[in-house]
């Protein structure tokens, strides 16, 4: 029988230190791994992540802070990972614990890129976790504004509810109000295609369309999602719910979003490559799409608005034409 | 039988502009009215108007403008209302001439104050139109981007569909996609009821409320709209499409909207009085706001957005309590 207060957060990053900041509002302990020693004695001594959010203030007397993770794997039975799909598996790599009988909820945003599966199905088939120990922590959400306690909503996602409600009573505050899903696999590919959405948005901003074209862009998308996920899990879920057509909406028009920043310089002309150099980094959205568009190529639900940021992205076709046969595509 | 290429806008505008400058690129005459011969004037000689929409380049040759609303009634069979709701009863006193085979289509996005009803309800109550010579041009779209040829998306509805696609032929252009649809009444409520989910995300900014809320009540905002067009006038329509959803975004998501400017002014402590002498006008979405709450009294559909923005603006309810009450009401 897992312990629903033992729960353990993976990842230093933003959304790692949000979390954490979350529980430690109804936590008197927390596991807390993360890669870099130095964040940790950072933290320790100063109260703040060095790296990320370092707005937040945090409590290190209610964290067990490590650079462990076998350490934090072995005494914790919630898991909730929080670092970017492209290092999910260089972090499982070091697991020597065993993961049978953990609870793992996925805060993830992304697919991983080994496998091209979103994470709950990459523990599922690769780690032989059952579905019903599997859950998803989403919603339209900036961890910089659960770092100035801003009211935010966020959805716990499980197929077994009642573990959903239970990770819930420890992420709500104040300024947390959570809701509760059945739905991993809607969750987790709304999160992971709104990046590629936000891509689009960039392009788009990038090549000079206005915020009326960003309008139906958007409307456009939440219907896309909407067949999108339709088709690679039939159920019963309402696509404006703010778990879905929200988190596109926090990241479709956030001048702030990574994704977003990223296809606004493809819309200005920079090559793919020249782009990433200049972020110093890859946005989420880039290897979503070409996960995205391959896992639709069975399912063939029609996805104009994937297919034209692959071309662009993948296809080396240029973003101006692209957009242009987008254009008649949309309504 | 009416000739669809005999067509004239009322009103003077910024969106009358916008669809004076979109008739522009497909007929070689228009009929214009505005109330300032001073404008017909300026414009005749400087080619552009002088107080709206400065910036869009017009065709005097192209154009008959008056400022006469019975010349222009008398001359033209298909007439584009857009002009304030609240100056709309104040111009029809003027007609001499008779509204009857006139082909009547609203640009207005509001309510009637007089009568209470959005406008196509008004002209066939209180003019005896039938409803199939009633269209409404909708659209997520700011008039400016129109005036700088920024594409732009525009639903033209008519319940005779085939009066919608023949306008459609003379808006659409370069610029300008048209789609056609025959629900004049869930378009026509939509445009009225985003002015009050701009009115709530800017009093919630005034509140300070931050992205990941105003992403929640949007989605909660499309879900409420959704309820109440439903029980105005039930038939099949996508609540996503761009004349729905992407209305609601193109203005919930506009720093420039003046229902969201009015809404910010209140969340910041001005009183509705002081907010609307502040601004020199009165925001559409305050009289929406009003008859949308009455209307739908009736209806009794769930709408947590709208009775909390009615108690805000009519019940002098205090903004803050007010939402913080909303915040338990919407996921």
């Amino acid at each position: 029988m897992s312990d629903f207060s033992k729960i353990a957060v993976i990842g230093g990053g933003s959304w790692a230190t949000a979390i954490v900041k979350m529980l430690s509002e109804n936590l008197e302990n927390i596991g807390w791994y993360m890669r870099s020693i130095y964040a940790v004695e950072h933290i320790k001594r100063n109260k703040h992540n060095p790296n990320y959010l370092s707005s937040a203030e945090l409590h290190p007397e209610q964290l067990d802070l490590s650079g462990d993770i076998n350490h934090i794997v072995r005494n914790y039975d919630i898991l909730i990972f929080a670092i970017p799909s492209a290092f999910l598996n260089t972090e499982l790599e070091k697991l020597t614990e065993s993961l049978d009988n953990k609870i793992i909820f996925s805060a993830i945003k992304g697919i991983v890129p080994e496998s091209g599966l979103i994470v709950g199905e990459h523990f599922h088939q690769h780690y032989k976790i059952s579905f019903e120990n599997i859950g998803v922590i989403a919603g339209p959400c900036h961890a910089e504004e659960v770092a100035m306690e801003r009211l935010s909503y966020l959805t716990i996602a499980c197929q077994d509810e009642q573990k959903a409600k239970e990770l819930s009573k420890y992420i709500k505050s104040r300024y947390i109000k959570t809701k509760v899903s059945d739905d991993i696999f809607g969750t987790e590919y709304a999160a992971m295609l709104k990046n590629i959405y936000a891509i689009a948005a960039g392009i788009a901003h990038g090549l000079g369309y206005g915020d009326n074209f960003q309008s139906v862009l958007m409307s456009n998308a939440i219907r896309e999602m909407k067949r999108y996920i339709k088709k690679v899990h039939r159920m019963k879920r309402n696509i404006n719910d703010s778990v879905y057509l929200g988190d596109l909406l926090v990241t479709g028009y956030s001048i702030f979003s990574r994704n977003r920043t990223f296809g606004n310089m493809i819309g200005k002309g920079y090559t793919v490559k020249s782009a990433m150099l200049e972020m110093n980094m890859v946005a989420e959205g880039y290897y979503a799409t070409k996960s995205a568009y391959n896992i639709n190529k069975e399912n063939g639900a029609k996805t104009p608005i994937i297919d034209a940021v692959y071309a662009i992205l993948y296809g080396k076709k240029e973003a101006k034409d692209v957009f242009e046969k987008l254009t008649n595509m949309l309504d």
